[in-house]
């Protein structure tokens, strides 16, 4: 027999059923809120055009994207390629279908992507992201920038993680900001430096800036610039007296106050203005935002998101505003893993085994089966004839209770249910 | 501006966000059903080793599979290719995961899959399929065969559709009955004939039965057998009176028994013995069975499934029997929408719209909209500022209810439900 490697391709999570069951309850709760804050689900093919997913991507994305084809290749197939995100195929969604979708345009995807990237641990090829995106037809109030945001950490609420904090900032509060101090032309490296900086000593961004051709005045301005954090009014104060004329960002301050505003009536508690975030991607025109867990910084962003000013600028002229977040739920599920913050006991699928000690005792485990199943449990019937306690340690690894039916059950009608951890018993 | 074709490819379900409403509900019931039943989901990924895909494989399903590479070919990167089904990733998973599963393992996959067929009106080339199977190890009883079609029944029964049939045979009866006529080796030839009875005329049938070289009596048999259908002891009847001697079919008969048995025990309505039934697929080893709307019998199976005797062979010397069924959501969906045998009009995917009347509004709209979530409502806040018309006729096209706040309702904190659809207005 020809030996196969059984072990699925590196770069891909697979897990056992009672992991995959805390996963997929994870990824049920995302859904749920996405809903019941009005998101409607879309699913678009996972196999999209190469030229649509490469209109604006390059470097990276380009070198680790998918591309598909089929042995039996034929003369209609375009060059097809596996989607490394929701945001393109969305965008191609919204310019295909706009005359049929009622805008703003809220829309959830919750789905796997794919991105060849190099191996390595806590890395994957094939992720879940959870996207929540509101998208305008020329325009989109900033109050919706506050909704996502609301939304995303509802979302996380559902995790029950230990304390967690958005981080929110505005990418025109930096440009304005680089352009009072003539660096508008650094704004790439510069942005690049302060994103990276939680991650380095103090000194090195300085230097960093330096080796720029920063003067010390402008170092020591970006250098305040980005550890400016707290309320709206504590950054405004923080600002005016770094700057002196709020003028040149007045229109991103206006946008920030505007989003706390309605984040604090939205009673969405936890957030705090952070000029350090950045996000890294480029499409980010205004609000941008990081969710982080308080006691363990280490672990970075478990969910982000921003204001977009054209989702679909490659595909049309017709302007297309939005904002979104995400959570890399794969990617997020092995490092809440790691540090022991998921509850991975919760994970038993199964309510109830039935345990019929004999064929004669089937009808009657069905008919149990059934009752509870009504119930919303969930109930597997043991239908093999091994002993008992083979069955029984069966039933102990994907269930809660276990119901044994003899005949005895079968004449008295009463089913007693035995809790596989602590033997206590109670009456069905 | 480069002009880009945003269609998606030929062969991908892309639906509106009102029809993914509809298709997610019934993937929703379905997932239910099997988790009822005390199935456990896995995922495997979409992404597998060429190898292990096309161990078995060969002929349409190696021309149909979709290769995958990177741009950025690196050296420890296998053959790939997108899984073209459930069963083959499972067998891997079950050989792989083993010792970590509880066997029988009721295993549920309920995700896509991918075959590069030739583009036609109706053909998916991505796809959902709602698999459920029941692996055991060494053996496997047979009363799990009809555990599988019950599960697989009432996971239909939620799309309410008109009457089902639910047609079941056995192969071993097939395989006892060519041999008792001494036509074991045209089993393929015959499979064949019979598998497509169904959809040409009856002498037709008879014509490529003599075209194989079969004799009038041979002939004559084979064509009773095909047509034997109804309870177990009516089959048994007519079994006897076409070959005499019941002694080669016997082993296939006791399951039929059992498995016909075991469904009238568990109430499961609508079966009928149906030796027509083969199923294609060549790994089908005993029992087999098909889903029909018996007003719609053009449509073909809606479900179907199976009992294989080793679901591992390519890959390990263990034995895995095993016996599944499959319902073929994307298919199964796009065929009932064409009949108009699905309620498209319930897929109004959120409960209330809120319009504040302006952003002094906002702080009690989300009050409003919090507490209607927790009542597990979806509820959509329009932050915009449009005139009114405007986001009535939004709200019309996502909702069923829209709530105006303005500065009355907030001074009363009375608030009043709009049905979009008949006018009539409910206070919350």
């Amino acid at each position: 027999m020809k030996k196969f490697n059984t072990s699925p391709l590196s770069g891909m999570q697979e897990l056992l059923p009672t992991e995959q069951a805390v996963f997929d309850q994870l990824k049920q709760n995302i859904s749920d809120v996405y809903h019941h804050y009005g998101f409607l689900n879309i699913e678009t093919p996972i196999i999209e055009r190469t030229d649509i997913l490469l209109a604006k991507a390059g470097g990276d994305t380009e070198k680790q994207i998918y591309m598909v084809n089929k042995t039996d290749e034929s003369a209609d197939s375009a060059d097809q390629a596996l989607r490394f995100d929701h945001t393109v195929p969305l965008a191609r969604y919204v310019v295909e279908h706009n005359n049929d979708l009622a805008f703003p345009f809220q829309v959830t995807q919750i789905n796997r992507n794919f991105r060849g990237e190099r191996a390595q641990r806590g890395r994957f090829r094939e992720f879940y992201q959870c996207d929540a995106d509101i998208i305008g037809r020329e325009k989109l109030p900033i109050a919706y920038d506050a909704k996502v945001i609301s939304c995303i950490y509802d979302a996380l609420k559902t995790f029950n993680l230990p304390k967690m904090v958005i981080r929110i900032s505005n990418r025109k509060v930096l440009a304005g900001f680089l352009s009072a101090l003539g660096l508008s032309d650094k704004s790439a490296e510069i942005s690049s430096i302060i994103d990276h900086a939680e991650k380095v000593p103090a000194e090195k961004s300085k230097g960093a800036l330096y080796e720029l051709g920063l003067n010390d005045e402008q170092v020591n301005k970006v250098y305040d610039f980005m550890f400016t954090k707290g309320s709206y009014t504590e950054v405004e104060n923080s600002l005016r007296n770094i700057l002196g004329d709020l003028a040149p960002i007045q229109d991103g301050l206006d946008e920030l106050k505007e989003v706390t505003n309605i984040l604090a009536a939205s009673k969405t508690d936890n957030f705090v203005i952070d000029l350090m975030i950045i996000r890294g991607l480029d499409y980010y025109t205004g609000t941008v935002f990081e969710t982080m867990l308080e006691d363990y910084r280490e672990i970075g962003s478990i969910a982000s998101g921003g204001r977009y000013d054209n989702l679909a600028s490659n595909f049309t002229d017709q302007k297309f505003p939005g904002v979104g977040g995400s959570i890399g739920l794969t990617r997020l599920f092995f490092i809440l893993r790691e540090y022991n913050l998921l509850n991975m006991e919760t994970g038993n699928p199964v309510d109830y085994v039935i345990l019929p000690l004999s064929p004669n005792e089937f009808e009657d485990s069905f008919e149990l089966a059934h009752k509870l199943r009504d119930q919303g449990k969930t109930v597997d019937v043991d239908l093999t004839d091994r002993k008992l306690g083979d069955r029984f340690n069966r039933a102990g690894k994907i269930a809660d209770y276990a119901v044994v039916i003899g005949s005895n059950e079968v004449i008295s009608q009463k089913y007693i249910a035995k809790n596989l951890k602590t033997g206590d018993t109670i009456e069905l």
